[in-house]
């Protein structure tokens, strides 16, 4: 299968030319195998995208989320924490069964696809259906089923951490990987997390963890054990594995300078960290710092939506004014975290993120012909600071178009939303 | 002319019931003559329009925008204040003829219609262009001529406020409004505040200004008069008019109490704050002062679009974050500073901003049937928090459709936007 993409704008990511006007992408099987600027013969190849008046850069990496919470939209807004979390969320998540999550998960991929996100990092449960869902539609996922070291479910956490690895790592055409996904420091202890550190080493994969998203968890955290979750973690040995820490939030100079010895990268999530008042993380001495800061949109119940250009905005915006500088965090650099970065978070650096040849074709083109998207001065200053969710014509993933002039190739959206309409009235009626 | 819509969720925002479910609404000629929940018989109408899966509000109201700036877009981000204004958007500005202002204000009525704005507040020049734009599209505006009160132009400004007034105060149906727009207390000096506030009474219109956008602007104020911004107001006699103040992100308690008042309004710019790192309004307690807070998008070169519904959002976001307390402005309390909130800031409150008989049709359909709009247990909540600007479907000005499926029925879309590109492209060239 070769495929020409041409006559298009091109934000390739790559660290080179921050643009390239009028230009191609030639894509065979799943692999990008030339890249330039000017005209090129379309004869010879099974697909010819056109691209004039579009731009293409590479899918959004969504570093955070748990997809299935999608079925909770709405369902619990505007609530202290406490009373969300316990009175409404974990309620609700009980009553969740693997078809639930299975279906809560292909609409949580519509919604993704549909806002440009070519691949997520899911941390949930029942996660054999989960990578079903991202298998059947195309995506690209990497995986970690949630761990509770307390209580009756830490060893079968264990147990099935491991199984979804063997099963699924490196499965789908690639698409998928795994981390393990031990929760959080305050729900893990010590001697869990110690455990999970070795598990992941010999599996040689990544973990994925909450880190010090709250205030109160943080200070509990130093009552308990007399030093910062992120001190915590490296005295368990964590660090000895490639490291995923969403949110950050609330980290001391000292946990900045360990994050940033242990090449941990952080998904950082701040329309989630906004919507439940956790605060603001110090993404700007995190990047100057040298910390890989990629950018997430945390489940739906604390964001409402998985739409990682508002995430992107959103963060420019934020930094801007919590540093009273105008100067932080400009465009490409929240581009930059919404995709190469994103791609470095997951350990996929080296096949996606950006577009260059050699580079797995995951890439999305952005229809440029609306009010919003004109004048035309700077494309990539449009897409952050303008761009619409909407404006995503086409997704292309390993290669692959799985969404075309806006409809979903690998999926039926309708059954999907029917199904996931089903489930909400159920679960609302057992309240 | 009779219109129905009927099967939809309706958010009347009357104060009353939060949402309608399979509600009616009748439109005579630009009124709405009954509303209500259940069937009714579709005959003897001119138009029936089906709600089903769609969600019917009052249309945005834009309380602060330059609604010509769209033509720089993009054109000047993630600079220093200084630098932005003085090298950048300053230069650029005096390039523009009536003409461009015309073409830039077209293109910026489309943005807002296709996102749901229905009536916006504009401070700008050659305003006689831009009510000619505002009254061939159908959108309701309140105009006011942006007057500074030092250099040559001073007089000339009062002059052209007042024949601004004279040629179309209540005109375009009664769409169209005005209001004096001296710029701000540090570009008009008290004697010229004094002049404006007196020819506004005597016109009888409000007065639409800049307050306390930034922290230098108060510290200079402070320095040369010995009073904060807002007092300097008061002592010009300002607020024996209806005073809509831009910005007032720093205030004191004092001024927040004399804003509250003297029933100023204030016009709350989340987007362009951040942008700009102006910093973050006292909004919480503008609320709790009882002072009406409706929401803006200033203009599209400090935000850089005309998105209410993202306005919205950010505003709920942001004021949770800053205030640690996710209760902080819900979804139900954004929407009013969207709608009811901002026409009561133009003085249009007896006649737009909510949905009920007697009221003018302003009103906009959203269309569910997406994938970020699923579940459905809090339809407001999934408008502030999911809701995307190209989920508005139809949109309803002064009784008339001006938009049916995505489609803006009183202007040609790309006769604008080439108009607008040839522009872009003239100004590039001579800077």
């Amino acid at each position: 299968m070769r495929t020409l993409l041409h006559n298009a704008s091109i934000i390739p990511m790559d660290g080179g030319t921050q643009i390239i006007e009028n230009g191609y992408i030639v894509i065979e099987d799943n692999t990008i195998t030339a890249m330039g600027s000017g005209e090129i013969d379309t004869g010879g190849f099974d697909k010819v995208i056109e691209g004039n008046n579009k731009v293409v850069l590479p899918g959004f990496v969504n570093t955070h989320t748990h997809a299935a919470m999608t079925l909770l939209r709405g369902y619990a807004d505007d609530l202290p924490l406490k009373e969300w979390l316990e009175t409404r969320i974990w309620p609700m998540e009980d009553k969740l069964t693997p078809e639930d999550i299975y279906w809560g998960t292909m609409l949580a991929i519509i919604e993704m696809i549909k806002s440009g996100t070519t691949t997520f990092a899911d941390m949930y449960f029942a996660m054999d259906e989960v990578a079903q869902a991202v298998e059947k539609t195309g995506m690209r996922a990497c995986l970690s089923r949630g761990m509770v070291g307390i209580g009756p479910q830490a060893e079968q956490a264990i147990i099935d951490s491991q199984e979804l690895t063997k099963k699924w790592h490196k499965q789908g055409e690639g698409r998928i990987t795994t981390m393990l996904g031990p929760h959080a420091p305050y729900t893990c202890p010590p001697d869990y997390l110690a455990r999970v550190a070795d598990i992941a080493f010999d599996l040689g994969v990544g973990v994925h963890i909450h880190l010090a998203e709250t205030l109160g968890e943080v200070k509990d955290i130093v009552q308990q054990y007399g030093k910062t979750p992120a001190a915590l973690l490296q005295d368990t040995g964590l660090f000895k594995n490639h490291v995923l820490a969403a949110h950050c939030v609330h980290l001391s100079q000292e946990d900045i300078a360990l994050l940033a010895e242990n090449k941990a990268a952080a998904a950082h999530n701040p329309e989630s960290n906004m919507k439940l008042a956790s605060g603001i993380a110090p993404v700007p001495a995190m990047l100057a710092a040298g910390i890989n800061v990629a950018l997430g949109t945390d489940g739906v119940s604390s964001n409402n939506d998985l739409d990682m250009m508002q995430e992107m905005r959103t963060c420019a915006l934020l930094h801007k004014v919590n540093q009273m500088d105008p100067t932080v965090i400009p465009a490409y650099k929240a581009l930059e975290m919404a995709t190469v970065n994103g791609a470095r978070a997951l350990g996929l650096g080296d096949n996606i993120g950006m577009l260059r040849p050699g580079y797995i074709a995951d890439m999305i083109i952005i229809d440029l012909n609306a009010a919003h998207h004109i004048p035309r001065y700077d494309i990539t200053a449009n897409v952050v600071y303008s761009g619409q969710a909407s404006d995503v014509e086409t997704v292309i993933i390993n290669g692959r178009v799985v969404m075309e002039n806006r409809r979903i190739l690998t999926l039926d959206e309708e059954e999907v939303f029917a199904q996931a309409k089903k489930i909400a009235a159920r679960l609302s009626a057992e309240q």
